[in-house]
């Protein structure tokens, strides 16, 4: 089975670039963060700002997050953001972003997420299982 | 009486800059915003992520704010952000902020903000006078 | 005659937003300057990082901006961002946003930019005349 | 030999922080930036807009970066960002930052950059080798 990528595509704005005429890294941060609401809203039908209501969590916050920047964008720049969940664990998953131009890679990001809730038992807030009709969306047979 | 002022020396960062080499409009907003934050500290003897409680306030919101832009910045500037309130309303208050280089003005801002409290009465959140011991504390005599 | 207006529908963002769950300030200017490259573009037909290059100038740099914040945004908030120069001057001209959420104003704000260019007789960077060319293209007769 | 460590003491801003209450991901990656550029300059006594002219090269481009959240931070926490090279090699380098709060660690983040200059034969832009001047600079005996 693979897996559900949602694809937008951006324009590269003026102020996220730096004197160096390309686009600041901790700007494609904000993108890999966006995208990922974005998918998630594509995959379960749920608006990004009601996903932690609609299924009891606090939210999805990031563990871990890398980059890889092949190819610098600048002003004006049209570009695709693919986004895909990479791996589902039993309390956290991966999203994989590719960031192309003309089809081509530019920057590549991966971020390790956690389904999130507050343990009444323990007080602490914490990873949780991700039910299964969560990851099922994911697939696509 | 004169008012208090608080004097902030910053170093241009990289980040801030866009692609012409100077500071990205926007980013003057975060460092008015922490300007005024690090103003009512030095004003107050309150640290700024305990004011609220403090005073027994939601926070002091932006209602309006406006800048001029006199002479662009560029990565590695030396400054020095000056800020003042500059007037005390009932509920509500100004501050202005000073950018210069080289005891030159930069940038010219100018903040209005509430004291801002939650009414229990009508169930929302609204401006509330300002105490007189807030006041009186951003006063030189 | 009418001026050209643009409207941009935005979904605020979860990094756009501040402890207090609505956007932070210095984000509406973010989208204020892109809305304006975008209103260009519409006006012009002329690709935002082309308009230098298009018309002889270094850019369109900003000189004031100043907002008014009437109503919060959250998370998730669907919002228009409309925005048309209200006036223009010689050499100078002043663009409004308006941001509406279900119709109703949530911040409006201005921009007073220049028509900038690198005077070869002076060596220095300075407001020249606007074109009519570019003028009249605003105007909804 | 050691290698040098430069730590910086930052204080979380509220314009920092997302509506958990906690630093939004991106900003790590600025203070990651800002942090080498400082580092640099605390090595080689060399102001971070002047490291270009100065070794005649184009920058220190970013083409590599990841970070660990292990700690989440909140407005008005009082950081420390300890910054050194763990590893130069031909002509690129690893930045390692430690993010601490009370002397336990927050974020962990890995930056790899390269030595960049534009190459007159090819008319490229690459990386060249590091001067051992530069290398050596960074170390602690």
């Amino acid at each position: 089975m693979a897996s559900f990528i949602n694809r937008r595509p951006l324009t590269i704005e003026w102020g996220q670039c730096d004197p160096a005429g390309i686009v600041f890294n901790s700007r494609f941060f904000e993108m890999f963060d966006r995208s990922t609401w974005v998918l998630f809203e594509a995959a379960l039908g749920v608006k990004p700002h009601e996903l932690a209501r609609t299924y009891g969590i606090l939210g999805i916050p990031l563990v871990d997050v890398s980059a890889n920047f092949v190819k610098p964008l600048k002003f004006g720049d049209e570009i695709e953001v693919a986004s895909r969940v990479s791996e589902f664990r039993r309390s956290s998953f991966n999203v994989e972003h590719k960031i192309r131009i003309a089809g081509e890679i530019a920057v590549e990001g991966t971020e390790t997420r956690v389904w999130a809730a507050h343990d009444k038992a323990t007080d602490k807030i914490g990873a949780i299982p991700l039910p299964a009709e969560v990851v099922n969306r994911f697939s696509t047979p």
